[in-house]
């Protein structure tokens, strides 16, 4: 079995020395979550995930959920495990705290995230959709609807789902076919199939919270005239209550590569009673609402399986012998550690992993601003960077898990690929991240046509970047990564402004270039990263020299080993379309 | 379930025109290899894999080998698809007509590894290994056990194994504990243990021919004091019949990621009978015989497996509708091949798994010439050659299947993760591929200290290909070509030129360098073999206009879009190891 432990020292190094954002700091209400505050949160958040949560991974691995006569059962062990969780109070860790929640920051849940995602993401995606539920309504529905549902979902009672897809559409919404007829008292009724449901079905919670979008008959064709609906597994009468059974069934679960402790259900609404969130035929901007948030986390669960793939690969190089390194002196065999390619492996995970845990934190703040800074154009202003970064952390990240945990196989060798260490079922439990919320490739679409093409936020971006070299590139140390940034910042711009150009002339060379853009985009936000964490740890570096010199080296190995993949990106990409689009596939 | 249709055009394509080897064409008993008897045989090979070996895999998959009492027993239908398979005369196909064999060179026979690779690799593994302990026995044993062995071995009634690993000792042979010691008769009692032992017992087949390293006691230590031996199931007598069980037993059979129709063994020797083959002490050399041809056929499972994915992704794309393509013109939904980004990762997998393809193709040819040419010294250089690019057909096709596999997933979408269309198992079996047979980076480690620094093999390869060019770079339609040709041959040879230099001042500025080089001499030698494609591919334009037009653009897919990752394999390469080493893993 994998072990984990919480990298609670890296996380602290963040939230003590790289909370940098003036206008975060300057939300009032965050003033008070101290250092302090938050070790003890983080410590309490390590001793569940790594006792209780990450044993259940390797079980739910092993006996998935079970789907029998209509009902969905959990692997065994999951139910006492969310009990403790959620009496813990882990659900409401960042929801508002007019509905039980603790009003923590972002800066801070989103390293529980993590945790979370590295002791097990089938357990995770137990509560994840909940906190996507609980967005949405929070933002879209009206005061009866969140004073009945949002205590119960932030209490952990009642859990959450989103019912986008359907067996012809995923990608592809404005051919959903699900309908809601509208009833005399204001409610509708939901008939239709939705498939890939995560923890569509359970028994973990007293109640399930559907997110459902659907089509209202008359409305309009496509993507404009999609409304959303809540509708509950078990009605819920006026005064909070459970009543009857409402008409939502569970077809099937599927059998899947991995995350196999998670149910993904088959739901069929079979005249389903249901609310309206939000207006009518708005339903996919209201959606988007927990879409975006949830990207984000994506993008983290694929940030939080590297690092339990990266730990037990350096554990294993580190006991594992075989064969003698460049430098051996007793003619014994050596610890893997110790060969030159086995290093540089673990260190391309190293700074990928570490370098994008401080890139999400930079991001949570932009969050926290975006939901909480009192000033409108501030708010607006991060919340168009957060736009800009979600599907860079959303596909970089998953794919750069998908990366890692390939290479943690390859370090383990032949008990890798076998079953008994757990190394590859992080692999299978990852996979799924590039693929739901939106496929990396949209992802990557989304941010070039929607973000990179029709809005200047890039250039907000690259700006910040270059404010943060323009200030420390005379810093000792970082004469160099200044003028790696630098001639990459301008291989982006470069990149951006052929997107332009390509973009007038011939989109399909726009399209082809997507994910080599977004690539290109987070290697070189992870440098940005890089130079941040460098130019603490060199001023910090007599306060704890193992600590921080060690940062310098993995930032060194960044840019030395890890960077220059942006350039192939770039020229891979600006060979532009004409033979993509000629190829006939015979 | 996944279909496969064997590439036999594209086979004869390359059998027909690119047997472009002088000294293979000067071999006598191949000039009877006609075009129409190769047709016949790949068309033949193709019906079985279709229709008998393909649907194996996902049977294997959902019903594994099953370990009880001792004994192994194979998933359903194997047995009787393997009867078939050896009635069929497939084990035979490149064996020595002297002992039942057909004779065919590797370049045909290779194709036939492709195609049982795409077909199942689960099923492929219980006679694969047969043809390891066939060339094995066949040019390190005596006559006496050569006649009494191979027969058997060449009509598949007897199968094979290679028992090299421990549990103490993978890559690192020097560590083999097993012991064996001298009897009277001249036999030896082996004692000890082996693990992950392909094909280790099962149901198919009479007898398993097992080929241990051992350690004679009393020899030197380390890898000069291994020895090689035959080690039989059931001993057989003089005769040729079976007679008693032989001190060989199964412990237990691994349970993995994938390849689960393939029993993976613990074996257990207990004093078993076992006879001498070669030279006392001299075991890994004559193992190695095995290791070499073994490695390359595991190369080509890559190949295999990855074609099978790029199928498959091809013909979902081909009926999956979302979203509009930039050309939509019907406001209808359109196809997904459509949409310029999943054509562009369509033809990543097309314009690799083709080049693969011929190149291993050419490498075909060099192991006809190294095993049958009449003049010594033509042989020993096309033995140079084939030794050269034996660990980077092993580890560049095999991590290029599981990028490509990992790729089909991707284009599948959330049905890729789920096992119904059986994309998922590709990647799982595949993953084995870049583990056994010595890890990908152990090849790159032999490629770099053994081929490339000791000897000048490279610069012969580098002739070549320039010789290539210089003769046709004025041709009509290869002047690009040949110029992203001859400027990657100099990056090759920097390369190359580095780690001389790196070599003589610190040894793990090599070590850490040897995969990126493996991966750039892999890069390059497909832009050759897409070079040598182009070239006949334009001769020939007039002929078949629809198959050498596709092959044009897919060369220039090649050339624009995947070629430059060359270079970026070398900027992180030449920054050398000093960050590797100095880093600490706290």
């Amino acid at each position: 079995m994998t072990t984990y432990n919480a990298p609670v020292e890296d996380m602290l190094f963040l939230f003590n020395h790289l909370k940098d954002n003036k206008n975060y700091n300057e939300i009032e209400k965050f003033k008070e979550i101290s250092p302090d505050l938050v070790k003890d949160i983080l410590d309490q958040a390590a001793k569940i995930n790594q006792e209780i949560v990450h044993p259940l991974a390797k079980i739910g691995d092993e006996s998935p959920c079970i789907y029998e006569n209509g009902i969905v059962r959990s692997p065994p062990g999951y139910k006492e495990a969310y009990t403790k969780f959620i009496n813990d109070g882990w659900t409401s860790l960042s929801c508002d705290p007019k509905y039980g929640g603790q009003g923590m920051p972002k800066t801070v849940s989103t390293f529980f995230e993590e945790m979370l995602s590295s002791a097990s993401l089938s357990f995770k995606l137990y509560s994840e959709l909940s906190i996507g539920a609980y967005n949405c309504i929070l933002h879209h529905a009206d005061e009866k609807i969140k004073n009945l549902f949002l205590p119960k979902i932030v209490e952990g009672k009642w859990s959450g789902t989103m019912c986008l897809t359907e067996s012809q559409c995923g990608t592809d919404l404005g051919l959903i076919k699900t309908k809601a007829v509208n009833q005399n008292d204001g409610s509708f009724l939901l008939t239709g199939q939705k498939i890939f449901i995560t923890s569509g079905d359970h028994d973990l919670t007293e109640n399930i919270i559907h997110l459902v979008l659907a089509k209202i008959p008359g409305g309009p064709s496509g993507t404009k005239g999609i409304s959303l609906f809540l509708v509950p597994k078990f009605n819920v009468n006026d005064n909070g209550s459970i009543g009857p059974r409402n008409g939502v069934n569970t077809l099937s679960i599927e059998t899947k590569m991995g995350i196999k402790g998670s149910p993904t259900c088959v739901l069929n609404f079979d005249n389903a009673k249901g609310y309206l969130i939000g207006q009518e035929n708005k339903g996919l901007s209201s959606m988007f609402t927990m879409m975006n948030l949830e990207r984000i986390i994506v993008g983290i669960q694929g940030l939080g399986i590297a690092e339990t793939a990266y730990q037990n690969s350096l554990s294993y190089a580190k006991e594992r012998k075989q064969g003698k390194s460049n430098n051996n002196k007793d003619n014994k065999t050596d610890e893997i550690i110790k060969h030159a390619d086995i290093r540089r492996s673990l260190l391309g995970m190293k700074s990928i992993i570490e370098g994008q845990r401080s890139l999400a934190f930079w991001l949570s703040q932009q969050i926290d601003v975006s939901l909480n800074h009192k000033e409108d154009k501030i708010r607006k202003n991060a919340e168009e960077l957060v736009s800009l970064m979600t599907p860079v952390i959303k596909s970089f990240f998953t794919d750069m898990g998908s990366e890692i945990t390939n290479e943690a196989i390859q370090i383990f060798g032949g008990y890798g690929y076998t079953k008994d260490q757990g190394i590859e079922q992080l692999y299978r439990d990852n996979r799924i991240t590039p693929i739901y919320e939106g496929t990396n490739s949209v992802q990557a679409i989304d941010l070039v046509f929607r973000k990179v093409l029709d809005n200047n936020s890039l250039s907000k971006f690259i700006s910040i970047i270059k404010e943060e070299v323009k200030t420390n590139q005379a810093s000792n140390g970082l004469e160099k990564f200044s003028k790696l940034l630098i001639s990459n910042l301008k291989l982006l711009e470069d990149f951006s402004n052929l997107l332009e150009q390509m973009n007038k002339s011939n989109k399909d060379d726009v399209s082809s270039a997507c994910n080599d853009f977004l690539k290109v985009l987070g290697y070189i936000s992870l440098a940005y990263s890089w130079f941040k964490i460098s130019k603490i740890s060199y001023k910090k570096l007599d306060e704890n020299k193992n600590f921080y010199e060690e940062k310098i080296n993995t930032a060194k190995f960044y840019f030395d080993k890890i960077l220059p993949r942006a350039e192939m990106h770039f020229n891979s990409a600006k060979t532009g379309s004409e033979v993509i689009m000629n190829a006939k596939f015979n």
